[in-house]
């Protein structure tokens, strides 16, 4: 079973709740909220340029005095000037995904940050704790956008990799609420990593039209796909019938990339276009009902968790003879 | 929470497991093993001609008198003859899958069986609430064999089923150990069905080239394919890349179904063909590290149950004043 404080203790923050960096969602004002209401705000760098991404780490400083994270994809073009920023913007905590951990860790460990790193395999992890990471968010395929070719899950992958690793593992995929982070835990999770539900949160700066397309979806409605460029959860839309139309047709992978192009993303979650844009989230935007404070989800998540804790206690009561 | 009382209550037995019916490895002899050690043994139907599912459920019942249960995939061709013998030799539990509750769930009820559908989604947990059925498995995207369209993992699926449902529900997909099965407590579940690690049982019929190949398996070593047939979730082995390689190759449906063709299964699963046959395995595989009596699986089970119960309750206390 995992322990919640080695996170806690890790990020020094009150809840064992990291908010996942979301392009197109998670700037200062989410990140802020989240961190002042006790968990770990994460800025998601991946979608903004070295300037903008000053900006909002600047910004976060001045909204809150809590500790904090910028998530680097390290597939990112312009990673050099991303991670300069964080050194001497001296973010405390950098998440990092999609690239080998070896490249960055030991610079920013010496460089005095907290480094996580994503991984969505055992092999990944134990190649993450070999490069010195504190702490691995272990991700799996119910997860909304860029995620892993293995498909391994969160039921299946958390487990795996919490009885690989020696540092702190972090759940991702499929979390959002507080029985489902009792759950993560009872695999080994010390601490869980929550996308979607933050997504939908009123701080998100993700476009109204695709929280409110989220709100709406329901179960069956994303899909894994693109796997032959980089595997990405997208909701169902017309623009992922048309790559749908391209496998049917026996699409290369020229012709994929042809069709995804470039700034789909920023079109359908930033723009609102939901015709046309590309919309990342996760598998359980169908148990996702409604716009909410990023506060009130934190707190809605906890006490949860308490009351699941609570029943399991008393379970636990009641079979003690058996 | 769950309320796994309402399964033992059920099904009149002492442990919520169910061992899963599957194809070419759960004849009498694992089905009467897992009963006599207090969980649900399942006879799997979709492997058997009618004559032979009569002459296992004829043994299970010299070697045991515990309550079993008869796994019944409605797509199969000789269904009536299978749900003849099973009201005949009055098989107390049947277990149906693949096909339309409505169809032989009122019969069924009629004749004094209790009655059980294998689902993928909440659309189809409702379905079979409303046809009559006394419980539902939900069944997660990471479980071995046949599959739902929608892949739907079970972090996702369990939650939004026994939300929808009055009935029990039994998760299945991803489970082989007591923390897991706690875990899917957690998300609503009030009971498991456990598929993988039965699948290596001592007890299961499956040949022991096939269960040492999933004894080696590792994550990511098995995919959910097949999808313009019938979703099927295999191991990787010489057929799975031919299959891929048909993908590769645009094949037609018909193409597909030429490459199948007939028998594969059995010829992987029971004949132990690793090259041309068809290996049906779940992701949990991944977990699964030694050939055990089917008894000594189920107590393995049920204490790492105990032991994590435990554990939740011991961090119920100390984090009862937060």
């Amino acid at each position: 079973m995992g322990d919640t404080e080695r996170v806690t203790t890790l990020f020094g923050v009150r809840y064992p709740v990291v908010q996942a960096g979301m392009i197109w969602c998670s700037g200062w004002r989410l990140a802020a909220a989240v961190s002042n209401a006790g968990g770990l705000g994460v800025i998601g760098s991946g979608s903004m340029y070295p300037d903008v991404l000053r900006e909002h780490v600047r910004k976060f400083k001045e909204a809150s005095s809590m500790p904090f994270a910028v998530n680097v994809p390290m597939l990112y073009p312009d990673v050099e000037k991303h991670m300069a920023t964080i050194m001497e913007e001296r973010v405390p905590i950098v998440i990092t995904s999609a690239g080998n951990p070896a490249t960055w860790t030991s610079r920013l460990k010496d460089a005095g940050h907290i480094v996580v790193h994503v991984v969505s395999s055992v092999k990944f992890a134990l190649r993450a704790q070999e490069a010195g990471v504190d702490a691995v968010v272990a991700e799996g395929f119910e997860a909304g956008g860029h995620n892993g070719r293995e498909e391994t899950t969160t039921f299946v992958l958390v487990p795996l990799v919490a009885q690989a690793l020696a540092i702190p593992v972090i759940a991702a995929g499929g979390i959002a609420s507080g029985s489902a982070m009792l759950a993560a835990q009872c695999l080994g999770a010390d601490g869980v990593q929550i996308g979607s539900r933050f997504a939908c949160a009123a701080e998100s700066s993700a476009h109204g039209a695709f929280k409110q397309r989220v709100i709406d979806a329901k179960e069956g409605d994303t899909t894994l796909t693109l796997k032959e460029l980089a595997p990405v959860r997208l909701l169902h839309n017309p623009f992922y019938q048309q790559v749908q139309e391209a496998y049917r047709s026996c699409a290369t992978v020229e012709d994929l990339k042809a069709l995804l192009g470039r700034g789909r993303a920023k079109r359908g979650m930033f723009e609102g276009d939901l015709v046309e844009g590309e919309l990342e989230i996760g598998q359980v935007s169908a148990a996702i009902d409604r716009i909410q404070p990023a506060a009130e989800i934190l707190a809605e998540i906890m006490s949860g968790y308490r009351r699941a804790l609570q029943a399991m206690a008393r379970t636990a009561d009641t079979s003690a003879g058996s």
